[in-house]
């Protein structure tokens, strides 16, 4: 048997297995191995493949572009938009478009090749949450810019083309349809109930805890009641905050910690999964404070999306998120 | 440099590139080979192997479940939502739930192992859309349907786990998200000018004649000005009509006839490509044929859909439009 559950955020419907079985061979098992690169552009010591740094964490000497760094973040060097330009906002009849202007850049979470968010130490961990925010603060004072999505690729099936871990910014002209009917949702909740829609999931997840995969003092971690993916698992702040960018460094510490230890739990239950990571957070311009609430999910790569999801927007999903949850909670480490 | 372009129907952004580069190093190009499979169990003499025939066209003698078929339905061995039972829709805290129950069919093309949709004759793609057709009539008498969804996945990348060739039917108890929004935009455009959206997109795009692959007297292929995929490709009847089972049987014909074409077309440039195949239609119990237009849709799997997308809901085009529709245009078959 399966269940439509509907997401109480979006609305978004899924379909979940209900079988009370795991199904591993639903899942589309491809372990992600770093392997060695001599030409791999984010080594330290090859600071020149790159585009000139914008920032970098924990060099005491040697001017820009130069090695002794735990964290660069460089422009991407086949960025999806380009920040030179104006919008240039037109019609083609019924048509609208715009120029790609915008901003695509890379943090580059460690000098060394192999290692990943799931090996880096906390510090580490926490140095990437807080150069994500720096640059958010920065490329904020772009007035072209509405909307600033953090992600991440780890393994090629999840999109990565370059190994080397790394995380990707890209401020945008407009705000993403995901972005924008999260948003939308938020607020129509808020209207109805005057309260946070977010933090109303939170509060029920806490007290159902069939679902809640990890806590500490800042986070929850939450297989999220209705997941469109396998394993799919959600961190949010316990605190009320719109805006990523606008947490207390404090904050990002904890949810470093939290991130390490989900990670190492999914690579160790999952073997090494591709997964992809994404921080939603508030549009840049819109006073969405009291009813939108940032969060970061985690999405391995078990299954293909196909033909269905495509046609419906309706995902299938073969694990309970009461499953996934004790799953992770019981992984020893 | 690229474009932000946005679909005049959905409102839904894209990204496209507009280098003028074809990229096909951008594609992953994994050529679809059907197998043979002696235990294949939608082949000729295997009738066994599927749960019992719901309808089948061709045989002149011999009951239900025996050879001799031109074109059978079954239901899917492995069901994602199942006919029996009621959907006792209830709450758990804030979320909403319901049992997964709906039909899922097959529409098994041809009895011969290695035919697909562009190799089959015109009469038999006919029929493969006629029995759908049939299908709809009959499940909407289902009084817990609201939405009849028809796909192909074609190729284990895009989703397919049998080779032979088949559709597949998913009757839903809910309008599913892809769906809901096309309709809501479709009467968002009608409240404001008194005119189907999709009737509007025909009319510019015959006018403009840049992004048309092929038209017949019933038929027009055009790649849409915002694809989210390259070489995406749609198919929309020029004669206004919100349902694809109400369709006058010689539309069926000419649908046959250009969807053979442009998927032989396909085939030549893309080296057998993996696809999706959609078919949008109207939900079974909503009053929208002033403004929906139903459409086909065509997803070769060229590229990845990585975190960017799920991050954003925005989609990276490698290719235009106007480049895909000259090359399946200029295609020599």
């Amino acid at each position: 048997m399966s269940e439509l559950r509907k997401d109480s955020i979006t609305g978004r419907w899924v379909i979940v297995s209900t079988d009370k079985k795991k199904r591993r061979s639903d899942f589309y098992l491809e372990p992600v191995h770093v392997n060695a690169d001599p030409n791999c552009p984010y080594c330290e010591g090859h600071e020149h493949m790159t585009p000139h740094e914008i920032m970098a964490f924990g060099r005491n000497n040697g001017g820009p572009d130069t090695p002794g760094w735990t964290l660069r973040v460089v422009p991407n060097q086949v960025p999806v938009l380009r920040v030179e330009g104006s919008l240039d906002r037109q019609g083609e009849g019924q048509f609208d478009k715009m120029n790609g202007i915008g901003a695509h850049e890379v943090v580059i979470e460690s000098p060394q090749h192999d290692q990943t968010l799931a090996t880096l130490s906390e510090t580490a961990v926490e140095e990437a949450l807080w150069a994500c925010r720096e640059r958010i603060h920065d490329l904020k004072r772009d007035m072209r810019f509405r909307s600033i999505v953090i992600f991440k690729n780890h393994g090629a099936p999840a999109g990565a083309s370059v190994e080397h871990s790394h995380l990707q910014i890209l401020a945008l002209p407009i705000v993403p349809r995901e972005v924008r009917d999260e948003v939308d949702a938020a607020r129509s909740h808020y209207e109805k109930k005057e309260r946070c829609v977010f933090c109303d999931v939170v509060r029920q997840e806490l007290t159902d805890g069939r679902r809640v995969v990890a806590e500490n003092a800042d986070m929850v971690a939450v297989s999220p009641y209705a997941p469109r993916f396998p394993f799919e698992t959600w961190i949010l702040p316990r605190r009320h905050e719109a805006r990523f960018e606008d947490t207390p460094r404090h904050e990002y510490r904890s949810l470093a910690r939290m991130l390490g230890d989900l990670l190492r739990r999914m690579h160790k239950t999952l073997e090494m999964p591709p997964y992809n990571l994404l921080i939603h957070s508030a549009p840049v311009k819109e006073s969405v404070g009291d009813f939108y609430h940032w969060h970061l999910e985690i999405i391995p790569k078990l299954t293909k999306v196909a033909g269905f999801e495509w046609a419906t927007g309706l995902y299938l999903n073969p694990t309970t998120p009461e499953e996934a949850a004790q799953v992770l909670r019981e992984t020893r480490l």
